[in-house]
């Protein structure tokens, strides 16, 4: 699969120089929004199903700083899968150097309930199966 | 009636060590509605009735920097009323000092459409033909 | 020249399900640093020669909504050019549409004092007359 | 210790309705620069003595969404505590109800190089000592 690349813009910067802590939550968002589309899964066909993907916990370890206007690279992995949550794990660099690594975790919902994932939509499941056999991170 | 009062926040500053100035058009949303508030028309009210009032246009000048932790007075005007249309300036200071000044223009919609506010909302159109005749700003 | 091109993200649209108008102000700051740099003054060039083009004020007119995973399309010219400052205008479209126009006003300044560009940047003077000779928005 | 207060803004919620996961991250911000104030150590006093505090991790738990306009208070206390690290803990609640739990990782620099508290910040030190005996949660 193919590594989500972005830059960083200037008003992601804070006083300090360096891209705000905060918004590497939003480059893990686009990620994981640029992954699903390449398993077929972009975000108008989940909307159209009604489904969505709260967040239900997040844990990031930044390594080093970045700034406007590094490009950043980062390739997402599945880390845990069941019929309830997904586990995705983020490895973000710039100029091959990791700066931040990070795991999200999701459930997914239908009209306010959490929806198993192999018996609704079994081949979303099987394409996140087989992302989290490569997933080496 | 009561200024709107807030901190300028670490992550709001940019780069340059100052506030980024694309945040100044949400301290004058934070003020609108800390207004609305005041003229009997909080937020749960105006949803509750279905009313939304979308910007059409806004005009900002940046007088003199701020920066966290400076704390923003904003003093908030009517300067233009029609039936469908409301136009709210903004004055905003730091110790005293004007930091900024701007202009936005709002319409009220109900269902997607344009509401014709002295018909539909008399007392809130009242409260602000009143507020329009104490702005000198 | 070429448009600056950029979707927009999930995080940038609000409660009404539509692109914050705020975030258009970052939009064009993006859109400008994209321009500039296409007129051989990239973001590096600029910090190196201390030279930075703080806003003095913006004007924006707001169209149409737009929403996540919308395209937007920046197209930027100058329509006020003088020693001492420069008027961008922002012509922002979905598919074809309109959707938002704006202008900014900026000056250039180096360790704390207004630059006379044509003096001090003649190149970046000279690019910025023909960019003013092809804007027809 | 008075907990933090803040409201949430409308310009915080997103397309559902609710307000954006990243921006609890921001909260955790302010609140922590609350306490330091309280513990005696405002920004300005941790600038003028030149020292930053990077984050180097955040582990973060969504229990129940907010929105605005929701009045959120956030508990910060202290988990670990070493010459070179500390530690914060947050529970955000809304109404008596925990709607999101964090921990944040720190160290503390000095022109570029990490500093031992204890060493060059006695009082500091012995602030957070003191927290870290207070924190339950």
């Amino acid at each position: 699969m193919r590594p989500y690349i972005r830059k960083i813009n200037y008003y992601e910067c804070d006083r300090m120089g360096i891209t705000h802590h905060s918004n590497y939550i939003r480059f893990m968002e686009e990620a994981r929004i640029c992954y699903l589309e390449q398993l077929g899964y972009g975000f108008e066909k989940l909307e159209a199903k009604g489904l969505v993907s709260p967040v239900l916990g997040i844990n990031i370890s930044y390594k080093l700083p970045t700034t406007f206007p590094d490009t950043l690279q980062i390739e997402l992995g599945i880390v845990q899968l069941t019929s309830l949550k997904v586990g995705f794990s983020y490895t973000m660099s710039v100029n091959g150097k990791t700066v931040c690594t990070a795991t999200s975790t999701h459930c997914f919902m239908k009209e306010g309930h959490p929806v198993i994932m192999e018996r609704e939509f079994p081949d979303l499941y099987e394409a996140m199966v087989e992302l989290k056999q490569h997933t080496t991170h």
